[in-house]
């Protein structure tokens, strides 16, 4: 056992003089900092996370729609870190923090000390106070979600072929996506692309190219972060394959076999009802409940937005706490001209980079530089060979939509996905979907229990 | 709609004069039948399954050991059944059958009327009357137990690494398998490969290749079914993966903290504990419950093996019933000497095969051949490089152990898997964790909920 320094019942390494650094969260920020860190004898690393896997999330919507499978986007976090000698991985839930004593406290009583903390333990969607919703409307921000919206799309269309009656078969065709970011945007572009293209041939009683799948977002164009010209021609794309898209429309009730929508339209309001069976959620972004208990314990003003987020300085540590850093979606970090860092993939590795990077230079005794955001730009997937880029360094000309940029969209996920058999078998994937029209990952699994059908008496 | 001639709203078919044929259960019998009658338009078939997959059972132990994820090794039964226009898959369960209307109803009231019908519901693991075993032993029947394995084998050494007890440790890093058939011996040779060689470096508080496997059978030898020679071998191979293999041992109890065993041993019989936390079930076989509504409803005599199995004749139709055939585990169907065709994938598709090509000649007026099996052999793999086969029609040339088996295994196994994109996909996970000694998809998915540890107050 010579080679294992760090035992969970040994005597307490503290004596070691090392540097002791504690991530909460194997996100991207969480994990490109432990990486990072990993192998610098000056450190010792200790990686807290609920999950046993780091999970490649820009990607979780393709698990959602049946073209990739759970074990395709996530990897052991163990097994990425298993080299680096002065990094542990616990698997367990920070619940609680003691800044003075510099402890985390986990749900099963136990507590890992820190010289530095990083949290990185991101966000999850919001429902604007209406939690209820969250069952009717699952969100995408874990495995288990990506499985149930499968299975929901997927019981949708069996209950539909086997509905007799025209009007509750129309209601499971319906397929009603909230949120017109990327993720809404990539959902709905997949949900019509399952209805036109892979779903042809699969059934029976029912076309599938009949199902209508609405994009519903409150302001006045999908993908709001993008150029308007992006926009504009990623709501094209999406009504090619075959979504309504709804801008300008804002949800007000969600209940089993519809929602209520409030309309803008010359000025006036109106409220509209949407029957249908299957609503996914892709809006609201709100920080994680570890969050908000270390900005609560800090005594940090998270008011500032309503996500709850953290809001940090320049080296993204928490003003008035040199030791604790947040990172990723949890933090609200500033470029330098002021404008704050998005919550994506890119941005979360950087700050994860940097924060080890920042730590190192700590402990040897140099000043870290502020941390600079690099804006590599934006790409988001509309179905088959089309999508939108927006490669800011390259200006006006790295505005490309179509199919120029799926294949950006296609590299960058490539060359980032971590662990060489993952991006093998995601090529294959994608290959033979591409080449067949079709997504070999659509299972029903968990009980099979079907939602209640009225159905003829004899099915032939 | 022109091109999708049965709806569940239509008019009847039954008027169409083509035979209607309906199989219960999308196994590898049922599968087999619906592809070969896929094409005749003389017949009308409708696929019945509680699932909307096949799934590739024999290897399911490698979802269960974190080599295969879930999507390779199941397929839509849709998507593997679309362009056969005479056949409807409906994702439902099977509940009840009136023989004399000819007619299968479903859990959700609806019925399907048939004119030949096929039952290959297949077999579940047996506890022998200790059904209050099921949660504390899982068996290995539904990808959802495959997964609910992988988390508890996972779970087991997470809670080992944040155990401080020793006893309290040594009990997560004891692992039970019960069954020396196939399945656990496949099980078994990879929990000692996870223990040896997959976790090797990814702990800092224990050491993996502590880990105890226990292959527990009640009969004095392993692979009871192969020749004893290769039984041994096979012995010899698990004791390689540190495997200890425990014969003429049955299992008397368990409960959450180990097992009890009763030891034959020098015609003497004594009683002794095994404290573990991992007990998986391979033992046992019981007719599907749907299997044993449909020998009750036509009156047959299951009382033959305990497993409540279904006897047909040569033709595999239920005696005095031409117009259903049981076909796969459900079925005790004899060979031409008398012996019993075996419960393996191989029989399951040539009866599969046999039973449409049986009904293609009776609808034409021909009268079938009784079923004839070709046992080509069984190949079990135990571990990386090595396994025991035994190819029938080379006689004791045939009995292979090693390398040469596991080459046999890995071949046929690739071959017979339903699908290209998951036929490539799993020959790139074998050869990355045959290169790297990894198991890429050993996630613990469901809600993150860990056993309550006894652990130090502090963990570094």
């Amino acid at each position: 056992m010579a080679d294992h320094p760090v035992r969970a019942d040994g005597p307490s390494d503290s004596g070691s003089g090392r540097h002791r650094v504690v991530i909460v969260g194997g996100g991207f920020a969480g994990l490109y900092a432990a990486r990072k860190l990993g192998r610098d004898p000056a450190v010792e690393v200790t990686l807290i996370d609920r999950r046993n896997y780091h999970l490649f999330q820009p990607l979780l919507y393709q698990v959602a729609t049946g073209a990739l499978s759970p074990g395709d986007i996530a990897q052991p976090l163990r097994a990425i870190l298993r080299r680096n000698k002065n990094t542990r991985v616990v698997l367990g839930e920070a619940v609680g923090l003691d800044p003075v004593g510099r402890r985390v406290a986990l749900s099963d009583g136990g507590t890992v000390d820190y010289d530095t903390l990083l949290v990185a333990t991101g966000a999850r969607h919001a429902y604007f106070g209406h939690d209820e919703w969250a069952t009717l409307a699952p969100g995408l921000k874990t495995i288990e979600d990506a499985t149930e919206i499968r299975r929901r799309i997927l019981i949708a269309y069996e209950a539909a072929e086997r509905e007799a009656d025209p009007l509750r078969r129309a209601e499971w065709m319906t397929f009603v996506v909230v949120g017109g970011g990327p993720t809404g945007v990539e959902l709905a572009g997949a949900l019509g692309e399952i209805s036109r293209d892979t779903l042809r041939r699969d059934f029976r009683s029912i076309r599938p190219a009949d199902a209508r799948v609405l994009l519903v977002e409150a302001l006045d164009r999908v993908l709001p972060t993008y150029p308007e010209s992006l926009s504009r021609s990623a709501g094209r794309q999406l009504v090619r394959l075959g979504v309504t898209v709804r801008t300008g429309t804002k949800v007000t009730e969600i209940d089993e076999s519809g929602i209520a929508v409030s309309v803008q339209s010359d000025g006036a309001e109106r409220t509209e009802r949407i029957p249908t069976r299957t609503v996914l959620w892709a809006a609201g972004v709100q920080a994680s409940s570890f969050g908000r208990r270390v900005a609560e314990a800090l005594g940090v003003e998270t008011k500032v937005d309503r996500a709850g987020r953290v809001p940090v300085d320049a080296d993204l540590t928490v003003p008035g706490h040199p030791e604790v850093m947040i990172l990723g979606d949890l933090a609200i970090a500033k470029r330098q001209g002021g404008k704050p860092v998005p919550g994506v993939a890119p941005a979360a590795i950087q700050e994860g980079t940097y924060a080890a990077e920042s730590i190192l230079r700590r402990v040897r005794g140099q000043t870290p530089e502020p941390f600079r955001y690099r804006d590599k730009g934006d790409v988001a997937v509309i179905g088959r060979l089309s999508g939108v880029a927006d490669i800011r360094w390259l200006g006006r000309f790295g505005r490309r939509s179509g199919f120029l940029a799926w294949g950006m969209w296609l590299g960058v996920h490539i060359v980032y996905l971590i662990g060489f058999a993952n991006r093998l078998v995601v090529i294959i994937r994608w290959a033979w979907s591409f080449l067949t029209h079709g997504r070999g990952t659509r299972l029903i699994t968990g009980e099979p229990h079907l939602p209640p059908i009225k159905q003829p008496e004899h099915l032939d």
